[in-house]
C-alpha cells in the first residue's frame, strides 16, 4: 500500500517508474533488518550513488541528530562514500564498517563516511548495541535498483512517525529532463500536527498513542536523502536539501527540538569527478531552471513520508510496547471527508 | 477583513490581543505609503524593538534578496538598529537614512542598519527611485503599537503574492508565558501552489493572473520579521527564524530561485544588553521548552501571509497593470468546499 | 614604495606583472577620491570583473561590517554586479548607485549590488554623508587594468591600519597556470600586534599613535577582494576567501570585535554563466590542486596589507587629527634587525 | 621540553599555572596510548569539561576531517558529552564507546558524542583498527587535571606536523579575569611553511623529510579544542573557535585541502544548563570585552602547536618508517639567528 494506491497525489509532477529514489539511474538501496527476540527492532539501510565521488550538499532543519561526514561534504562539495543509515547508538559501528568497505575496495588513504541515524529506543533495545559491522556490509551487498522496500525495514525497522509506526519511505518526481528521488527515515513529528496533502489527519485520528517514556512528545528525527540526475553543483545541492525540509513542514514536521532533521542531496549528472587531471569538464544547469527541481523535492519528500507511514506495520517491541500503523482505511475516510477523492 | 474573520484558524494556539507583531510588548510598526501619479506604488515600513540592542538571529530560505546588517547580527547575536523594509532598489537610501537616524539619536560611532526588501517593479516605477530618506524618517516617526495596518501599505504597497495582490501582513500567537509575533512583506509564490490551512486554494482559483513581464512566474520574495518576548539567546533566534520558513512552505512557498526569502527574529526578553560592564545577567529558556515557540512561529507566519492577502486591495499601477486581490467570498467558498467550516 | 621595493618578499610564489589584482586578466579597478576642506577624507573604489555574472564566494572573519549582496552570492554562487567599496555610512548611496548603473546598462529586473565598507570617521567627517551617487559612477567610469593606485586613494583615503595610516593595497601571485590577485581596504588591527613577514614590527615601532576617540583600540575593519582566473566553483571561492583571513592573521589581525573583516572571492575562469540555456559547459579544477591557490591567497593578502601601509601618506583630517604613515626607513631598520635582509 | 623552556614566548599574555588546557578549572585530560609491535602507534585522548552540558561553538578552517556531534552543538549551543580524539578510522568505535559511557552514567535517552580525528597512517597500521572501545573508557578513566602529557601520547601517538613528529600539545593564557586553554592534536602542515613566533623555521631546517606515500605533501589535519572559564554564549564560542584557526595560520598552516582543521570551543562560566526549569539565570560578557580572549586563543593555539612539536620524540612505525622530532637545539639556533633571544 502506497500513497498513490490510496489516491493521495502530492503536487502536479509525475513520479518515475518506481516512484522511488532508485528512479535516479544507478542509485541503489540496500537494507539489513534486525528483528530478533522481543526487543531487537533495528537495522541498517544504505543508499549507494552510481559513482563516487559525486557532488553533494546538505541542510539542517534541526540538529538533534548525527550525520557524519558533513564537514567534508561542505568543504569539498563531494560525497565520497555510500550513505549509511541506522539507529542513534550504532552510528559508530556502521561508520567504521564503511571505512572497512572503502579499504577493501582499495582505498589506500583515509575515508570519511556518511552515516545518519534516528532513535528507535521506544521499540528497540538500542543500548544493547545489536548492530554490528557485518550488518552494514550485508546492507551494502544487498543494495539494488528497482522498487525499494519501505516501512519496517533496515534502519526504519523500529521507527515511529507522527505517533504512528514509521520507517523507510521513498518517492520520486520527473521534472523536465531530470528526475529527483527521495528516501526518508521517518521517525519524527507529533500526531496532532500530521497533515497529508493539507488534510489535518493527525487532528482527526486522535491523540498520540505512542508516548516515548522520558522523552518529549513528538521526539524523533527524520533523515532525508535526495538524489537527482540533474548536473547540480554543490551549492545547488544545498538548495535542494533545504527544500526537503519544506516537504517535512507540509506534512506537519516542525523541526522539533528533540529532532535531528538532516537532509543530504547528491547529484549524479556530473561524472569523472575523481580525476586528478588539471581540470575537469562538467555541466551545470542555470539557477533559473531549478524551480521544478525544488517542487519535485518538496513533493517527493512529502509523499515519501506518507509512503513510510502506509508501508509500516503495527510493531511490538521492547517491554511489549506497541507502535500502531496508520490505518489506510481510516486515512482514506478522513481524506474523503476533506473532499480529497 | 482578516483570516479569522473568515473563519480561517491556523493551528491550535491563540493569538495575542491584536493578532499582530505588536502583541510583543513594546514592538512598534510604522508605515510610509507612497501612492502618487500612475506609477508610484511603494513605501517604507519599519519594525522597532522596544530596546536596542536585543538578541537576534536569521535564516535564509532563498537568497535572491537583500537584508543588510546580517553579518553583524550573525557575529554579535545582536540587532542594533530598527528594521527597515522597502523595495529592492531603495534599500540603500533607507539604509543610510537609518544611519542618520542613529546619528541624530546620539550614536557617535558607526551604524550597521538592517534593511530588507522585495521587488515591486510590476506595479511600481521602481527604477524611478521615488523613495527618499525622508520617507524612512516618517515611517520611524509614525511607528506605534496596537493594531497594525496591513495589505497595500508602507513597503507592501506594490507587492504581489501567489499571483494576488499582496503586501504587509501580521499575526501573533501566545505560547505559554510567551508571545510570538510575525510581520511579513509578502511578495512571493506561484498561484498554483497557494494553500491556505492545507486547502489548495491556488489550484481552485485558477491560472496566474499577474505574469511579471520578463520575470519567471512566481518571482518575488518574502521578508519575515519574527519578534518574541521570550528570553531567547541568539542561536535560539536563528532557530525560530528557520521555523518561519516552514510557515512559508505550508502556504505554498518554495523558496523559488528568484525569491529573496529572508527571516529575521529578535527576542526582547533580555534587556540591558548595551551595558559595557564586565558581565551582564541574563535569562535563557532551555532548548527543551522551545517547541511551542516553534509552532507559534510556523502558525503565525502562515496566518500573516493569509492576512496580507486578505487585507490587500486590487491595485492598478505602472503601465496600467492591475494586481487583483484575493476575493474573500471566493476564498470562503473554496474553504467550505474542502470542509473547512 | 611597495613591499618588494623594501626587500620584503612574502612567501615563495612570484607575483604577476603588476603585483596587483589586475593581474587577473580583465579585472579593473577604479577610484574616486574625495579630499576636500579640512574634514572630507573619503571616497569610493570599485573592482570590476571582466564578465558578469561570475562564480563567487565569501568568508566572514568578523562581522562588525557590511558587505551587501552576500545572501545572493551565497545562494546562487554568482557575483552579479561590480564590487563597490566606501566608508561605513555611505554604503547605501553607493549601493543604489550600482543599481542605477545596472539599469542604465539595460538590466530590466532587480539588482542586488555588492558594496563593502570600513569606517573612516577618525579622519573623515563620515556623518556629513559626503559621498554621492555620482562618485560611484565616476569610480566605475575610471576603472582600468594595469597598475593600481594604492594607499590614500578612493575608499582608502581616510583609513587607518595597525595604528598607521592605511588604505588600499594590492598584490598578486602566480600559482602554476593560474593567477590570484588581492585588493584590500585596510583599516584594521592594533599597533602592538602588527607583524610583517613574521617580524614584530608593531612591538618595535612603539605605542599606538592613533587612538580613535570613543572607540576600542584597534577598532576598524578590513575588506579583502580576491580574484582568480582559475575556474573555481562557488564553494571553492568560499575556500579561497577564508584563506585571505589567514593572511590577515599573519600580519597581526585578530578579527577584533569592532572589526568588519569580510572576504569576497570571484573566479573568472568560467564564462558564459549568464546563459539561460538548458545547460552550461564549465570547467572545474579538482580540490586536490587548490593548495597553491591557498598559499597564493594567504601570501598576496599579507603583501597587500603591507603595500597599503607603505603607499599611504601621513594624513591630517577632521579636527586636525593626524594619522602617520609607517615610515619605510624605520621599517627597513626593524626588518634588518630581525635578520630580514 | 616546552616552548617557554626554549625561550619562545608567543604574545604578551601570561599562561596559567600549567600552561595547559587544564588551567581552566575543572577541565580534565586523559590519554590511552597504544604502542605495540612494529606498527601500532595510535591511541585515544579525551578532554572532559567540568560540567555537562556547557555552551560550545565550532569553526571549520578546512573540512577534510571528522568531528562528530557538531550538528547538535550548532543547533543547541551545547556540548553534551566529553570530547574524544583518535585516528581517522577509529572515530566510530570511540564514538559508540562514548555512547556506552553515557548509558553507564545513567543517560536514558540518546547520546550524540563528539569525536574528532586526524590520520596517523604513515606510522600506524590504521587499517588494522586497533583502537577498541575499552581504550576510550580507559582514557576517560584516566582523565585528570594538572599538567598534561604532550607529544607522542594518546591520540597524538602517531601524528606528524609540518614534516616533524607531531602529536598532542597544550597551552593557556590568562586574559583579565578569565583563562583560555587550548589543546591541539597536531598532524598538519608543510615543512616549508612552518613559522615559530614569525621565524621561518621550516625554510631554515630543510626539505620535508616525511613524505606520506600516496598523499599530498603537507597532508594531515589539526583538531583544536579551546576551553575557557569565561561565561561565553554559544555564538561567542564560535568566535573563539575561529581565532584558533588564526593561530594555526601564524605557525604556517593553510588549511590545506587534505587537512581536516576543525576547532571546538567550550565555555565553563555558565553552569546548571541541564536544568529543565522554565528559565535559567546565566551571565554573559559583552562582545566588546572579547578581544583579549581572541588574543589569548590565537597565542595559546600557536604555542600549543610548538609544544606538540617539542614534546614529540622521533618515532619509528609501520614499514619501518621514521618521523623525526624537531630538534630543540637546531630550533634554538634558528631562533637566535633571527634575533629571537
Amino acid at each position: 500500500m502506497r500513497s498513490r494506491d490510496l489516491g493521495i497525489v502530492i503536487g502536479d509532477l509525475e513520479p518515475g517508474e518506481n516512484d522511488a529514489i532508485t528512479d535516479v539511474a544507478g542509485v541503489r538501496v540496500g537494507h539489513r533488518t534486525l528483528v530478533e527476540d522481543d526487543a531487537i527492532r533495528t537495522g541498517v539501510t544504505v543508499v549507494v550513488p552510481p559513482e563516487l565521488p559525486c557532488f553533494a550538499g546538505s541542510h539542517r532543519l534541526n540538529g538533534n541528530g548525527e550525520l557524519t561526514g558533513l564537514e567534508w561534504i561542505r568543504e569539498s562539495g563531494l560525497l565520497t562514500t555510500p550513505i549509511g543509515l541506522t539507529n542513534t547508538h550504532s552510528v559508530g559501528v556502521v561508520r567504521d564498517a564503511l571505512v572497512e568497505h572503502a579499504i577493501r575496495a582499495g582505498n589506500d588513504l583515509w575515508s570519511l563516511p556518511v552515516v545518519g541515524e534516528t532513535y528507535d529506543g521506544f521499540l528497540n533495545d538500542i543500548n544493547g548495541m545489536h548492530v554490528k559491522g557485518a550488518h552494514a556490509h550485508e546492507a551494502l551487498a544487498s543494495a539494488t535498483g528497482g522498487a525499494v522496500e519501505e516501512g519496517c525495514v533496515g534502519s526504519g525497522t523500529g521507527m515511529i512517525c507522527h505517533g504512528f509506526k514509521g520507517g523507510i519511505g521513498t518517492a520520486s518526481r520527473v521534472a523536465g529532463d531530470h528526475t529527483v528521488g527521495v528516501l526518508v527515515q521517518a521517525n519524527h513529528g507529533r500526531r496532532s500536527r500530521l497533515a497529508i496533502d493539507g488534510v489535518p489527519v493527525g487532528r482527526e485520528l486522535g491523540a498520540e498513542t505512542i508516548p516515548l517514556p522520558d522523552a518529549p512528545e513528538g521526539a524523533g528525527s527524520i533523515i532525508v536523502v535526495i538524489a537527482t540526475d540533474a548536473p547540480l553543483l554543490p551549492h545547488q545541492c544545498d538548495r535542494l536539501a533545504q527544500r526537503a525540509a519544506l516537504g517535512v513542514a507540509r506534512t506537519g514536521g516542525a523541526g522539533e527540538n528533540s529532532s535531528g532533521d538532516l537532509m543530504l542531496c547528491f547529484a549524479t549528472g556530473n561524472r569523472g569527478l575523481q580525476e586528478t587531471a588539471t581540470s575537469i569538464a562538467i555541466t551545470m544547469i542555470p539557477n533559473e531552471t531549478l524551480d521544478p527541481l525544488f517542487y519535485a523535492t518538496i513533493d517527493a519528500t512529502e509523499e515519501a513520508i506518507v509512503n513510510a507511514l502506509l508501508a509500516a506495520e503495527t510493531t511490538t517491541g521492547k517491554d511489549a510496547r506497541v507502535a500502531h500503523r496508520l490505518d489506510p482505511d481510516a486515512l482514506a475516510e478522513v481524506m474523503r471527508r476533506y473532499a480529497r477523492r
